[in-house]
């Protein structure tokens, strides 16, 4: 065991090679070992304590409340649960100046969006959202930049939902108090989110999902506006990918190549203002204000060509539009003006109230992810902390208080907060602006809309969803994790072919399953130790790190579960098969130890401690030591309680694997063995 | 910063204090770092080959072919196939005594179990299924002392699923056609997760779910063993707790005393035999034989007095025998005999499919796992390997082939192996000499059979089953992880007051939410230094671990996955924050780097990385340095590929806690910072 010593004599002395030959004798079989601590004891219900509040409060919500007056913590207590009296009281006119701006500018964009996002979501032009949901979000958001509106994935995924099972054009009331109802329980589910604390459950949208997922909607959506812009009159009502095409092209007759090359132009249009914007931050406005200006000339072209002669290119147009007007005055009991209330329009019976928590769930879910994402996006930009559960609870109550007003899901839009930040807003005030420039538009401008083209709504609703399909992102996926990549594809074809809901469960499923997967075949690694240091590391992964005789030292990268404790107990005695192999090729000293690493593993559980147990008795069978080495606390306790430290016996356990070696070296030179 | 450099040139000088002081200037700023390598390159069809063979060949079965002849591989080829090729040359007499004596017992076993057993699945006792599946086991099988037949487990939820839909009194042919069925999808199922090596599927039956749900199953049966105990005639159909105990109280006027009696009698007496073989193991004939001699025993005395008067006390005996009988007489087109081939009573469409589908499944995955877990128990007393796929497919085939032989699910049983193993049993013959005389049996001593009152079954079933509820099994768990008791629970009751499959469900359930909450909410620990060493340990752990000013040292314990990576981003910050006002309480040196141990990172995907790349911009604002510390082969490959190591810098990647604070430390001391 020559070899042995030698390695603790080199490990315990220094890297810079300056001690005196002299002392290397007598420092052989000194080995300073470390014991193994258990945690600090903790009761069941500490530790469930400690759990909870890590699961429920990572953000210990408590803490600025300590070392408090009484006075103090009912003021914090107001401006945690309305951050408006945080920012309230410093406010000032040049602040006001800034949100004026900025709000003058996102209600710009926010008239013709809500146009057209009311259109994807089936939803009459009447049904803004601009309004109710700024004012609450305001009062309650916690996010300066935020710009509240209804965003294309949810308008898109609740139209497609609803419309599959009732006709937005045959059964407008009913459809309509659908889209109330689904709103209500969207505000219902986040914002239960939120007071639950539950917020961890948008974690599971993982980006790549996400990006499958908006690029696979954006697909559907630009698919459904060929119908405006095609000036197609009888078109499918389904959303997947083939039927639509089909559609499309069996009604090749009534495209109208007037209407396409109108719309064409205006795209051509909008799609280089937003690329002027995007190219140079600075022109943000014309972006901004583009889609107005693009209403109100193609409304204006409109009515002068209808003055001048009735068209027949214009006539489909007409035609809907007329459609249209008439399915609005059908509402009878919806009063005109903005945002009626509408809380006579829930239900919660009857055989579609499934379909509507269904479309809820799912739009709240997605609206909630696209609001607390954009949110933290401008907040660490200017380095200040988004809470996420506060958010969905203003996004929920935002909700719940917009489905009695006439409005439909609304969060916080990434495009309407891009132009907020750009033009300089400074708090929430900026949506108040915003909803009072929409309520004055609404309220005195509404009848112009009725001249405004389908294709113009079709160019605006095609600018902004291309925007989504993030192919870079894609290929980004692609050259770093091929998984997440394949989960991205999975969403994207998802949605595209089979249905939103369904798509988005797949790749959660997805998702979830690589993490099982990597829990159920975990890596395990052989360590060596690189000359003169006390570190250990993979000896496939550095050249430098060469094994020791008489050892097998296998690091563990994973939790020890059921569901990989027995592959890991497998995978270990192959482990020491396969190195008696190479001992035996290569004529080494005989295996007699083996260290278990246990550095990597977070955590273990009854199976895992048996698959020890019954590791460390196949292992004796062939008269081979098992040593473990650094288990974590959770472990450590375990390990404890479970009695397989007693059964190790004393040179079972180290705190390093440099220790193990040296002692068990010396030990077995004390016994003089080879 | 002269602590700091002082913390340097301790780390550097070994541990036993012989160094000269002399040297210990000179040592100073001299720090040794080793550079993190990158895994050896590998295409991405490399690691796709790798990470398959991994997931799908852990064993790496294509070893022992490797540097053989052709001939050996051809014979290598048909021992892996036959299992019976590796043993059947070096059969001897000796051998065969041992098989004959063993083989004998278990027979002895196991026709009063097969008995009672198919009462249990509802099936009339010709259907036994200790003929052709032993016999096909022990060509293929790779254990020795695995002893087949039905188990209880796969019995009770092939009874209680298929009862709910078909009766077995009223619809018995269509009944067993659902057995057969279902028996020959079990084997499918089996053979097929073999086939494709999907073997680690059964991995996610943890063992808190089985004690759990075999605990409630054993309940679930013992209460219907009331019906046979009490001798109630009108008995419910269904198989939950509540209106098992309802139909029990409710026909207290058909409680037969006779009947209680005798059954209770019987059932002390296996119950004794039982205890007094599990305290001294060389009985264990005891137990072996007292199913056997009950029955005759109870079957004469039944005989008798039936002779000498028809007493009123087993009239519903009678009753229930007759109906079972006239039910066994329609199946008209069944032959007389054993194992009549039933190819032509499997059907593959019709209404019930489904359910056969299903309970094929769920019977066979149970079957499997006992059949692997008691193989691989019998392997270990012994040391020899059995392999899992291999051991599926067995069983797989045993069923299929079951299934057209008048047999229903099979596997390999605990309580027969247990007695096959202590009755010296060495190789799989013994299945065959119990195959032949319960062939024997079941030929010319059926008709005997015509007077076993229901009771004597009753008591066999419940000495079997109350065996399975391992109340202490329990309590260890509860004692070691509270949370393998709360899955252990909801297995027990899921399957005792829903449903076997729901209950089984939810339980799977539950340890997958486990591992996705271990996942999402990982531990994150402060390190120090231990004095006068390299080891960086919890501070909270390890009392002599002390900080290192100006570094606040985080390890990660789990990968960095989408589900946890915002919460390690928020979880870090907030770390930060904490430390930073410990720092200004105690007035020590301002935070300048935070050190982030990666050891335990086993993985991590896009979004992990993104968050590393977030937590970076954020730290950097508040000016403080990002340093990641021994990342994990595969997590340095996807940091390298996405170019976050060049974005830390130069000093941002380090191989040990140690070289980084050494390092950092003296590169401040250079640029003469405090």
């Amino acid at each position: 065991m020559g070899h042995g010593t030698n390695r603790v004599e080199d490990m315990a002395s220094p890297n810079n090679g300056t001690t005196a030959p002299a002392t290397a004798n007598a420092r052989e079989t000194i080995v300073e070992i470390h014991s193994v601590c258990l945690p600090p004891k903790k009761t069941a219900f500490q530790k469930l304590k400690k759990r909870f509040g890590d699961v429920f409060f990572p953000d210990d919500p408590l803490e600025r409340f300590r070392n408090q007056t009484w006075r103090n913590r009912v003021i914090l207590c107001l401006q945690s649960l309305f951050p408006i009296f945080t920012w309230g009281s410093q406010y000032d006119l040049k602040l006001l100046r800034s949100d004026v701006v900025s709000g003058l500018t996102i209600a710009s964009l926010a008239i013709p969006q809500g146009i057209s996002y009311a259109k994807l979501a089936n939803l009459p032009p009447i049904v803004d959202s601009s309004f109710v949901p700024p004012l609450i979000y305001s009062v309650l958001g916690s996010s300066k930049h935020l710009a509240v509106g209804p965003v294309s994935i949810a308008s898109l995924v609740m139209g497609s939902m609803l419309s599959e099972s009732v006709s937005p054009t045959q059964d407008s009331i009913l459809y309509l108090k659908l889209a109330f109802t689904s709103t209500f329980f969207a505000g219902l589910f986040q914002a239960s989110l939120g007071l639950l604390r539950l917020g961890f459950v948008i974690d599971f949208l993982s980006k790549p999902t996400l990006i499958g997922f908006t690029a696979g909607a954006a697909v559907i959506v630009s698919l459904q506006q060929l119908k405006g812009l095609l000036g197609i009159v009888h078109f499918t009502g389904k959303m997947q990918f083939i039927p639509v095409m089909s559609s499309v092209f069996s009604h090749r007759s009534e495209w109208s190549w007037e209407t396409i090359l109108m719309g064409l132009g205006f795209l051509a249009i909008l799609l280089t203002t937003r690329h002027i914007s995007m190219r140079k931050p600075k022109l943000f406005w014309i972006s901004a204000a583009s889609p107005l200006a693009s209403v109100v000339i193609s409304t204006l072209l409109v009515f002068l060509i209808r003055n001048k002669t009735h068209a027949i290119s214009f006539s489909e147009i007409e035609k809907t539009k007329t459609e249209e007007m008439k399915s609005l005055m059908q509402i009878g009991h919806l009063p005109k003006g903005l945002n009626p209330p509408s809380s006579n329009m829930l239900y919660f019976s009857g055989t579609h109230l499934a379909l509507a928590i269904k479309t809820g769930i799912i739009t709240g879910i997605l609206s909630l992810t696209e609001g607390i994402a954009v949110g933290r996006t401008f907040a660490s930009l200017k380095n200040y902390q988004v809470n996420g559960n506060k958010e969905m609870m203003a996004i929920g109550f935002m909700n719940m208080a917009g489905s009695c007003t006439s409005c439909y899901v609304t969060t916080g839009s990434f495009s309407r907060s891009a132009v907020n930040y750009n033009a300089g807003a400074k708090t929430a005030v900026s949506n108040i602006v915003m909803a009072s420039a929409v309520l004055v538009t609404l309220l005195f401008l509404m009848p112009l809309f009725y001249y405004t083209p389908n294709l113009i709504l079709a160019a605006i609703i095609l600018t902004a969803v291309i925007g989504l399909i993030d192919y870079q992102a894609a290929y980004k996926l692609w050259k770093v994790d091929k998984f997440d990549f394949f989960t991205c594809m999975c969403s994207f074809f998802g949605v595209l072919l089979v249905s939103v809901p369904l798509g988005l469960a797949i790749a959660v499923g997805v998702s979830v399953l690589k993490i099982l997967l990597h829990v159920t075949r975990p890596n395990t690694l052989e360590f060596g130790n690189i000359q003169g240091t006390q570190i250990y590391q993979s000896v496939k992964r550095y050249r430098e790190a060469s094994r020791i005789p008489g050892f097998l030292i296998l690091a563990v990268e994973s939790p020890i579960y059921f569901a990989n404790s027995t592959y890991l107990q497998e995978r270990i005695l192959r482990w020491t098969r396969e190195e008696e192999a190479r001992i035996k090729e290569n004529n080494g000293s005989t295996l007699k130890c083996i260290i278990l690493d246990m550095t990597a593993v977070s955590s273990i559980d009854t199976n895992g401690i048996e698959a020890l147990f019954e590791l460390r008795r196949r292992l004796e069978k062939q008269s081979l030591q098992l040593v473990l080495v650094n288990p974590v606390g959770s472990v450590m306790e375990k390990l404890h309680k479970s009695k397989i430290i007693e059964s190790l016996g004393l040179s079972g356990l180290y705190l390093t694997v440099g220790e193990a070696v040296a002692d068990l070296s010396s030990t077995w030179k004390a016994h003089g063995q080879p």
